[in-house]
């Protein structure tokens, strides 16, 4: 079972109650905590060692990772982080100096981005070191933006470079918080997530979200130089197109907005965001499915995830 | 080191923001969150397979004790809880049942106190299974009660039974919500916690809150039979007093008001909640450190928990 089938399990029958304005499903959920023209972003997540961060790795990258995540979750939805909790999951026992230096990585993240961390947690007895993150955000109500929304013949944009975060960017990315909400002040986003399982998994999740599909321009992805390193050096068989398209940890905005605001936005965002790319992968379309327009060839996917992509 | 000390170091230096109010160090953290009379209460806490539950034990209370140790600590700061979502740490491979009988638990008792429960993550790769739960909650900002807070002659009221929760109540207490609702409604508590490492543990986080000590009565600690049989039968060494003293999870809630509300506060209670107990165990003194007044003996405690306790 994949992991979106099981978490699809396993939030059925959720219950809700009049604050929950948006459950499981979206990059956060969305409550309503009476403030006045304000919605209220709400996400978890985890990074387990040997599955998110190697034993050897920074602890203070490690620590800014975790927290890193949740902030990009609140960035896809338009909105401000304001604070967050910590569960720290030790085997014992535990490495303090190593654990003072996670935090460290951790508060000066929260601290750029003006995030109180307000309180901790600390569980003996866990199998693996993990860390569990809790994260609250704001929103003004007419700029939040969500997985739903895309209309056919809307552009689709991608912040940044995709592909072989491995080689060091999933531990040192910046949430996009700045750039979405620079978006939403400007324009009228019509869907938006971040890219954290890979485009081919994490795209097919905001057009099945939208009731509709998608035509990539396989040469207009930003395919990142980690990823033709990669490549090139026999670290990887993967060609740098699989790459964008399958690897994960991006952290990359990808949002659809009317075609007609594709030229105004490309030119305003160069101007604010001159050392970062921002790329028209493609558009949306009526029908279901995706598909990919390569120089020769229209490939066509799948939307339930890359387990089926038919490798070239 | 201790967890607390531990706790300590780590959190020290946490990045705060205008929307804080209360950090780490209480039941919850307290958030400005921009609704009209009311705070924001903010918690998570994990529980860990072989830490906080048996691998045989029944998963649908394993859900429901993971969501109810959150619900306790709202309780705790006089809050209702509002939401609540789940990361659920997973060693390969998952046990699908399993699963979604820990989650029909956690949602039987989001149901029954009207908790959204607004998402869920899974992690794989975890060493050992763990459930991360975040909640959220809201309380009166006049109603919202502090572990700082309690005055030298105020009496120290704790309700329910104490001990002996490995037998079973730390796997099926009820969070006291409804209790601590009825109680910051009718009096003014001055200081107020819920007990999760053991009274000995707890209490002197209250009074180092405070400023100040206590006096405990012992023959009025609220022995449970569970402590009393588990004594009798052998299958502990620990006399009830002091597995009321030193066992966790017991999730009752210790508070302290002016001693001039205690006779008024016992006779409502009774009418209000006949089947729970209520005792008046002791009370504030102005003198740090903590006693216990036995029938022929005054014990005297250190106010850094019960590593330091002087068995009997």
């Amino acid at each position: 079972m994949k992991e979106d089938e099981l978490i699809q399990r396993l939030t059925a029958g959720a219950p809700a109650n009049k604050r929950l304005r948006l459950g499981p499903g979206d990059d956060c959920a969305v409550l309503d905590c009476d403030a006045p023209g304000l919605w209220e972003l709400f996400k978890t997540d985890a990074v387990v060692e040997g599955v998110h961060f190697e034993p050897d790795a920074d602890p203070g990258l490690v620590g800014r990772k975790a927290l890193a995540r949740c902030l990009s979750d609140i960035a896809a939805m338009g909105g401000t982080p304001s604070a967050a909790l910590v569960t720290l999951g030790l085997p014992s026992p535990p490495d303090t100096a190593r654990l003072e230096a996670l935090y460290r990585g951790l508060y000066a993240l929260a601290r750029e981005y003006e995030v109180a961390v307000a309180g901790g947690e600390t569980v003996a007895g866990a199998g693996r070191l993990f860390l569990s993150v809790a994260a609250l955000g704001f929103v003004e109500k007419e700029r939040c933006v969500l997985r739903r929304g895309a209309r056919p013949g809307d552009a689709l944009f991608v912040t940044g470079e995709l592909g072989g975060s491995i080689a060091g960017k999933h531990l040192t990315f910046e949430p996009r918080v700045r750039e979405a909400r620079w978006l939403t002040n400007r324009f009228a986003l019509h869907a938006m997530m971040d890219l954290s399982d890979g485009l081919a998994s994490d795209l097919p999740r905001l057009l099945r979200a939208s009731g509709v599909g998608a035509e990539l321009f396989a040469e207009a992805l930003p395919l990142s130089r980690a990823a033709k390193v990669r490549f090139r050096s026999g670290a990887t068989r993967k060609r740098p197109l699989e790459a964008a398209l399958t690897d994960g940890e991006d952290y990359e905005l990808l949002f659809a907005v009317a075609s007609k605001d594709a030229v105004p936005l490309l030119d305003a965002w160069k101007e604010a965001f001159p050392e970062t790319r921002l790329s028209c992968i493609g558009k949306i379309t009526s029908g279901g499915g995706m598909t990919i327009r390569e120089r020769k060839s229209v490939r066509r996917m799948e939307l339930n995830g890359y387990d089926h992509l038919t490798q070239s």
